[in-house]
């Protein structure tokens, strides 16, 4: 299991507070140290941040808990390799260009057997189960709209995305975060928890380290953000868990698309998997 | 004219002192202040720094300076706009992906008319001449190895780039570096100085700023590194300016392969033209 965090608000925000805490469970509260990355999407464009390092340790990481990026929609990233080694070239976010537009997909779970033909124009950089099903899903969304010369906004996209996800998670756990820098998409097979913020704000407290933050000092009354995490990242605010099959399309800070596919399930998680073999 | 940095070794090498000076000119020794970027091939993958800030004011970039990443190829960038708004879109190097290799590409000059069609899969994501020259030379090698199922070696590519690049530089300016981390492919049309260093290694002092080193401390006999700049970045050491038409391929810190083609010009660069159209 990996962890996931996303973010989407209505004006550009920045997320080293919400990061700081996320970080410390690259090695410190948790243990996915097999390297992170971070991707923003600014308004003049998208750049993504990757190291091998455990994110508790990196001083990349630290850097950038420091260094305000403000950004309407963020994805990140802690690995806890399941499949491919620990380098670089297996760090999510992952990133691909489509129509000129950059695309960036993180995923938690564990793909099994799912080995699908990758004859479009995208192929994996490294060896993870991860980058093969974002190439597959960005190669069946070219296909999908082949005609288009254009990006297709995130109304057409949201149900076909969710028909492709559907049929990649019958191969495990498929929660991910993807994002063109339009929309937010996530999508949960075993554990995504939402946090929806807007007026009046709280003051937060991370539940991975002792900091605390008074949102309504930073935030105005017409601001609005949403976080998706794979676990709560704060406590006293109501994060809600979505449900399995559950995928979400995020604009503006807040849902805009919602639906449940019944046909997905959640797997046990990798690690337990490994924990039962050995008994 | 913007400024590019490049550097190919044979055993994985950190740049840090090199971009230390270098970085003053995006706005301390020089006006090249409109972003900047910088992407390392290390051993386990590729990642690439952007930051539309001066590269000499740039959190970003210091915290670079200071943190070693050894790689076997590195290729700066700092952008004077002369297409293109400034923008992290237009932030070079660029970056796409081909046949599971991570290709990067900065330029220098300046191309006019250069509207290729861009049929293949590749888009710009920002509005520069450098990015769609570089789809399109991308497109292009797409298309001539169609048939083949695993990445092109070098020695392969490297007749067909040349020609490819000829055609475009008949449209401007079009010094460049481009990498798909094997091998560290260099143009000039203009200005392109190389270094070759080697045992002996001397100590070197930068030009843009008061900082030397002695290189033989951190160099072994058998260490090998080919550094092409758009200036020098160093007195004191045997930097070579490449010809117009000249395009160099770097493997293993050394020229692997060397053609200049008598047909490509030197144009005026931009600043130097807007300047006589003033007069």
């Amino acid at each position: 299991m990996c962890q996931l965090l996303g973010m989407n608000c209505n004006s550009q925000a920045s997320i080293t507070f919400s990061f700081t805490g996320f970080r410390q469970r690259g090695g410190r509260t948790s243990h996915h140290v097999d390297g992170w990355g971070v991707g923003f999407y600014e308004p003049g464009g998208c750049r993504v941040f990757h190291d091998d390092q455990p994110a508790s340790e990196s001083p990349l990481a630290a850097f950038l808990g420091d260094y305000p990026i403000p950004s309407a929609i963020v994805i990140s990233h802690l690995r806890r390799a399941t499949q491919g080694v620990r380098s670089l070239a297996n760090c999510h976010p992952f990133q691909r260009e489509w129509m000129g537009q950059p695309w960036l997909f993180s995923h938690n779970g564990d793909l099994r057997g799912f080995e699908p033909a990758l004859t479009g124009p995208y192929r994996p950089i490294g060896g993870t189960d991860s980058e093969r099903a974002f190439c597959w899903l960005m190669q069946e969304l070219r296909a999908q709209f082949a005609d288009r010369v254009r990006p297709v906004g995130w109304a057409e996209l949201a149900p076909q995305i969710a028909l492709l996800t559907e049929r990649i998670a019958r191969h495990g756990n498929f929660n991910f975060l993807l994002s063109n820098g339009e929309a937010l998409f996530a999508h949960c097979s075993s554990k995504l928890y939402l946090l929806q913020r807007q007026h009046p704000f709280p003051t937060a407290r991370l539940l991975d380290c002792d900091i605390s933050l008074d949102l309504g000092r930073l935030n105005g009354v017409d601001d609005r953000m949403a976080l998706v995490a794979t676990e709560p990242l704060t406590d006293a605010e109501p994060w809600v868990r979505l449900a399995t099959g559950e995928m979400r399309v995020f604009v503006g800070g807040e849902t805009v698309w919602r639906q449940v596919d019944p046909r997905t399930q959640a797997f046990a998680p990798a690690d337990e998997r490994e924990a039962l073999a050995a008994n």
